[in-house]
């Protein structure tokens, strides 16, 4: 446990501001909670009208306890709120949580209030969650400083799992999803409106949690990445996936989360590709954070992402291949040998190709998934299999199925899943520790994101080390600053200083230069007014190509020195550049993210960029690697491995480039507000930067 | 009901081959269940064995019977079943139903048993269903020609849903779907191997069943589109929805399902179009097939897709936003007197705007929900309403928010839909009669089935009357035949023929005449070898572009009958074209298929069209409304419309051309195998074919 917030989730004593003796009551809940699950600390009741309370003595105020304590939670609302925080305050406690809303979430008024809170706790190092929270809850020790009635609704049972989240309702709603499923969970913690202690630190706190085998979190909005970062680090380094939402997706969802917490918004694509570096896979409802755990709570690690089916039905079987597919997951071919062992096992009419369909000789034969699982399992192609039974319940022994499918999980060392809508039959295979799911679609999505997920672990501990993220928060402040264009000449120069690739180009200030830079390419070049003030230039007419005579260009230089001057916008000659041939128009982009810091863009480029819209989003400074991982999943990715006779394209190339220019936005930290290179021309041998513009910050 | 079906889905009696006094086994199941279910007709088992049978006279043979029943169901395996069927056909039985598996999906000797089963039959005017069918149940006369477990899992209860389903699981699990969330269901069929009766044929059957009103299902393959066409027009003049899985999407699954019921695979994307052309909603398994059920009995026909979500939890409401963004789905923008209505009832910190979180206020005013669902229920904007409840149960009036939400539903006119995990919770909206789902997504992906499928009903309603779909099933012996490949210059003059704009061209049998169509064009030209043999020109150096003087065009013509010569390719001599200049390449395909007849492909053009892939499929003839709705939702179509100040494009133009080319395949009713026009020049003002590839039957 991080010290600092040891308060919070291991405190040695916990005083209630606003208790009640009923158990039905805000006040009431927690000191119920505490005292059935064995809370080992002391519970100190405030509440000035009672003398004792759900049996235990009852104080006037924080000021009558017997010794401050370590965790407050505070009920009461409003004013009485800020006077509670600031008694705790003076008294010398560790940490608070607010539980009343009506503060940074209610409007300006709130909002000061909230900000008046916190800055009474930061001057006596004070940590408050909340306000607006529904408090915390840790199952291991007993300290339940939450309100939730989930608790109530489902019986808690400690276990590996931790729930981290802005929302107290989501918190509850995870829980309870996955208590439903028999899963034990140890954390269940809901910061609300996050006003000082952060999603990103109680992370970071519960990932040091020695008995913590699964984190998942519920983010609105994500302000401190380093935390975060950090706490990622952790669990990977410990083997404990971290799964997480990130809400406000789209705009009306980031109003919607605005309005609800008082939610920054972030960028949606940053915060893709920044949970994707650290390894946290990023899922899109509450719903789904907990569809893998089962599978996730197995330590399973399979070597590929092969599909045997099995199942009663063969029409289950056809819908479960296509969905597979459609995941991108493939039937694993069995060999001969597994083939025919299976057709030893099966009635001699049902199919032994995978997907294997027992049949309703099932019902006769209630041997037969035992007899099947281990013959398919034991085949090297398969590295998942799923047991689809769309029908079973009475005629049907479910209880060895289970049995069968239990062992069979415990040997194989190969993820298994049952798909069973009955609850009859699934509570069985549940019972039975088997990974269990309503449909055949939602056990191949957990397959999928398994396999996914250990892919991108993998792939990030196959990166070398990186430098940490720049503490980008400590720029926001010159985001508030001005920012300005370069001329298509300084961003060039700029770039091709930072060892970026750049067309072979001049920056001519007279015609006669404009035409010795021809003769020195030797070749048809481009002509282009170079102004930091027409960031935009063929809109103008401020683009000559092909050109390949000394008149052209002559004129060239003529007309968009002229146009430049009617624009009244500084000239500072025109760029004369080779005309570049490549395959492909490409594209690449940074920017300065005020949260994320250096955010890198990289696609299928030309003049219909924005509306094509297939690019890559990456955190810098990223690896060629980690870029051309990202590349080859664009739907442009076919085409640049060359189609009906074309050689491959320099992916590479490509690649290298936009690391480069990853790097240098993100060394700038700040100061490069944008690099925005389109197109960047792609051939069978090099990248090359045709067009470039740069914004900086001043 | 179809009167040739009306002895298997009204039979006046019913007699058992093989029946059985154990009502588990599948020989006394069916008379279990329509001794249960009040089956009004004679029911005689047959069993030589037994004298009596689960109460009733058992007799030793079809012979003995007193009457020729009107349906027999065989439950006895192999030759037993042939004979039995034979007797049957003898007797003058209308239909029988072998529900024996080990025939035509099990191999060559199965298969030829299942053919003789069929001969004899035909020759009778005996219909059969089946074999390895599970039976069919129709539970509004108790006639359970059926084994199905499910009906003892779940009991039956009459009810406005038919399934029809080549499968006899899937047909029990979407039953066990439908009646676990209260929904009652009249037709529970499955066809298996389809010897003789189709889906497609029941399906037209119960489409005339008065009381049915959702008609659901699952194929795995379709030879008899023309009745399944007939079924969905019968359903659509009676505002019956109709919802099909067709499995054996991906070609792992259409092999699958190859080994499951010998099905014959469809080509997926005509699968699709043709559903869509009749109005047949498709889904890609079982559970989604029964997902929409209660939205669409409710006979809601919302005129807009407009979101509200209403939930107690805030983020939930982000969350559920997040969704609706992802399919589509724009939130409702409240009006300000909406928001102040809202404002009157809400908490002061809760949200007015739209989503609208309740907060936690609803654990001490139960009154919330019916405070706000008739003000937002009222805003013109609100097409679509969804009470998202993600945390109830102790403290919460569930009772009352499930009174409020019916009151709401029945007086609304505007569809509502309620997500509760908690099946304490789910359980009382339900009973209430309002839809209910597990999750928001779930909830959000029904209303998004529900709307789409209404459009794609109102677009059909719009099309003018077309003809009848050809009977392509009689000319699928001339698949069978050989095909040739037509040269460019037959293929393009093909073309003119129909009416379909082509580029200038001329053919050319000597040098002479392609410089005079070159001067007579007046433009450059492009100079392509016109031959039968080599459909493919430009790997082989045949085409010459932008060929603008008489040297050049000599040449090119010289080149490319040497090639031809050198090749043993006939040569008709060059096509001389105007060099076309269009914004957009664009393709227009169509080729015959056995099944569906004339299948129409138009999209985005070029030398990538198969990498790229961007194209919808459309049963021809098509009008060009309905060819411009699908082109419209290409990935292509944002640049159709022209982006950064372009004009938009001629999409019209190419739509027509398309329809054209869709029109002549149709008439030539498997005379022309296939078209290929790429690239179809898209500009501002018309479209052009300029590359032409025909292959015709012969």
């Amino acid at each position: 446990m991080t010290s600092t917030l040891s308060a919070l989730l291991s405190p040695r004593s916990v005083a209630i501001v606003g208790a009640s003796d009923n158990i039905h009551k805000i006040g009431g809940r927690p000191i119920h909670y505490m005292q059935q699950m064995g809370y080992a600390g002391a519970i100190y009741p405030v509440n000035p009208q009672r003398d004792t309370l759900q049996g235990l003595r009852s104080y006037p105020s924080l000021d009558a306890l017997p010794e401050a304590p370590d965790l407050a939670v505070i009920v009461v609302a409003g004013d009485a709120a800020v006077q509670a925080v600031a008694d705790c305050a003076r008294l010398g406690v560790n940490a608070a949580i607010v539980i009343a809303s009506g503060f940074g979430e209610a409007g300006e008024a709130g909002k000061r209030q909230q900000d008046e809170m916190v800055r009474i706790a930061r001057n006596a190092n004070l940590r408050i969650v909340g306000p607006n929270s529904q408090g915390l809850a840790n199952f291991g020790n007993g300290a339940i400083a939450s309100f939730s009635t989930m608790f109530i609704e489902i019986a808690p049972q400690d276990g590996p799992v931790a729930v981290v989240s802005q929302s107290g309702g989501t918190a509850a709603l995870v829980y309870g999803l996955l208590r439903n499923q028999g899963i034990g969970v140890r954390h269940v913690h809901a910061t609300g409106n996050q006003a000082d202690v952060t999603v990103s630190e109680l992370a970071l706190a519960v990932a040091h949690d020695p008995d913590v085998r699964l984190l998942l979190l519920y983010l609105e909005t994500l302000n401190d990445p380093d935390v975060l970062a950090e706490a990622a680090a952790v669990a990977r380094a410990r083997g404990v996936p971290v799964v997480a939402v990130k809400s406000g997706r789209s705009q009306a969802g980031a109003r919607a989360a605005a309005s609800h917490t008082g939610a920054m918004a972030n960028e949606d694509r940053a915060v893709d590709a920044f949970l994707a570096r650290h390894g946290i896979w990023r899922v899109d409802d509450a719903h789904a954070l907990a569809r893998c755990a089962p599978l996730y709570l197995r330590g399973w690690q399979p070597g590929g992402r092969r599909l045997v089916v099995v199942s009663n039905s063969g029409a289950s079987c056809v819908m479960a291949t296509d969905t597979a597919d459609t995941l991108g997951i493939e039937m694993a071919p069995l060999s001969a040998a597994t083939q025919s062992a299976l057709a030893e096992r099966l009635p001699g009419f049902a199919a032994t190709a995978n997907p294997v369909d027992v049949t309703a000789a099932l019902l006769t034969n209630s041997g037969l998934f035992g007899d099947v699982l281990p013959v398919v399992g034991a085949d090297a192609s398969a590295d998942l299999v799923l047991l689809d039974i769309p029908v079973a319940g009475m005629g049907y022994d479910v209880p060895r199925f289970a049995r069968d499918a239990a062992q069979f999980a415990d040997q194989a060392g190969k993820p298994v899943a049952v798909a069973a809508w009955q609850e009859s039959v699934a509570s069985l295979f549940r019972a039975a520790n088997v990974p269990t799911f309503f449909h055949a679609a939602d056990a191949l999505a957990a397959f999928d994101q398994l396999t996914a997920h250990q892919q991108l672990l993998r792939d990030i501990a196959s990166e070398p080390a990186r430098p940490a993220l720049p503490a980008a928060s400590s720029s926001l402040s010159s985001s508030s600053t001005a920012a300005r264009t370069l001329s298509e000449a300084a961003s060039l120069a700029h770039l091709a200083e930072a060892g970026v690739p750049v067309v072979e180009h001049y920056l001519c200030k007279t015609a006669e230069e404009a035409v010795a830079a021809w003769q020195r390419i030797g070749a048809p070049v481009a002509v282009k007014a170079s102004s930091p003030a027409v960031p935009h230039k063929s809109e103008f007419g401020l683009v000559a190509l092909h050109c390949d005579d000394r008149a052209t260009i002559v004129d060239a230089f003529a007309r968009q020195t002229q146009t430049l001057q009617s624009m009244h916008a500084p000239c500072e000659g025109v760029v004369v550049a080779r005309m570049t041939r490549g395959r492909r128009e490409c594209m690449v982009g940074a920017h300065w993210d005020p949260v994320f810091g250096a955010v890198l863009l990289v696609g299928d480029g030309g003049k219909y960029v924005e509306t094509v819209g297939d690019t890559a989003v990456l955190l810098a400074p990223a690896t060629p690697a980690a870029i051309e991982r990202a590349v080859r999943r664009l739907r442009v990715a076919p085409l640049l491995d060359g189609v009906r006779g074309e050689a491959p394209l320099d992916v590479p190339a490509l690649c290298a480039l936009a690391a480069r220019v990853g790097d240098l936005v993100h060394h700038a930290h700040g100061q490069i507000r944008s690099v925005d290179l389109n197109p960047v021309m792609l051939g069978e041998s090099g990248a090359v930067v045709v067009d470039a513009l740069m914004e900086i910050a001043g």
